[in-house]
């Protein structure tokens, strides 16, 4: 794999301002790699490829997912949800990207999921506080992403949550599955 | 079936502050199903019972879900579903209730669950807002049930929702599920 193509790639899916949003996750998940004991290069070409179909007309994805072999469940969840799951098919398939680690953690980096692996949890959260971020209660999330990536994540999911409540949106059932999976990780691990 | 025989059954398995919510729900039940449309019978009967088993020790419960025909999954599940569908499992042996939607309405008044039925959704909502419930938020949910069953009832899930994730604690997936289904509801019959 060449870095500088695959950069140029995903590059050229997006308009200038989310490939902005896609290089601050990539500077912060390889930050929480290194601070969490990850594999940088993993968090590095995850975080790259976490939005690559992100900019893509809903029709363009739609058709992937009824044409071809992708979970046909996604069409009755959240059209926020495709472009997670369409973007690991699309890496795989032009770009030969194979290792399900990394795949799994583009399709589950905007719901989370239930036992969330570490690279799992560096993608969603550089996602979250990626410096380009700015929402209410970001900066909390930051500090506990100093010292504690389950802390941190929770932070980021329980704003989401809430968030979604207030502006009477639907929420993901995923999100309350990882949230409530973190929630027992971190009482286990002061246990 | 004895009506005074079943209250009196009822009444014997709880402390008397547990009976006195049990009365208020019924009345608040009865109450929206002329509301609402409902069945009274069916109202009256599924509050009476839906806190059943609520203050047996959860051994006990526990027993029964692993020995007799109830869901195993359940024992995975926070223990405070357990009571629910504990509660229809004993009233159906020991009383012979078998209309399904009132054990279903007894079955899922705590959380609540995707397509809930018009008997679900009072009975849920009469466990709200019951003269004696005093929570922050509660007299909002009381005077949206003046008109709107579904509005009514999906702030009380949003309420259950925010306070579980100030509280730290887990929230029911099928709690989601149902206040998912409620938005989708209520933005239709706007439509």
């Amino acid at each position: 794999m060449n870095r500088e193509a695959l950069i140029e790639a995903t590059r050229s899916q997006m308009p200038e301002k989310r490939w902005r949003h896609v290089q601050g996750v990539v500077d912060t998940a390889v930050e929480l790699a290194e601070r969490f004991g990850g594999d940088k290069d993993k968090a590095w070409l995850a975080a790259l490829l976490h939005d690559y179909t992100k900019a893509w007309a809903t029709d363009r994805m739609e058709k992937l997912i009824r044409e071809e072999d992708l979970p046909k469940e996604l069409l009755e969840h959240d059209k926020e949800l495709w472009h997670a799951h369409v973007g690991a098919w699309v890496v795989r398939r032009e770009h030969g990207i194979d290792d399900e680690e990394v795949l799994d953690a583009i399709r589950y980096h905007t719901s989370g999921r239930e036992r969330m692996t570490l690279l799992d949890k560096i993608v969603c959260l550089a996602d979250y506080i990626e410096p380009g971020r700015d929402f209410p209660g970001v900066n909390r999330i930051r500090e506990l992403a100093q010292n504690n990536l389950e802390e941190a994540l929770l932070a980021g999911f329980d704003g989401t949550i809430k968030l979604l409540v207030d502006q009477g949106k639907r929420i993901f059932p995923l999100t309350v599955l990882a949230r409530n999976d973190l929630l027992l990780t971190i009482i286990k691990n002061k246990g």
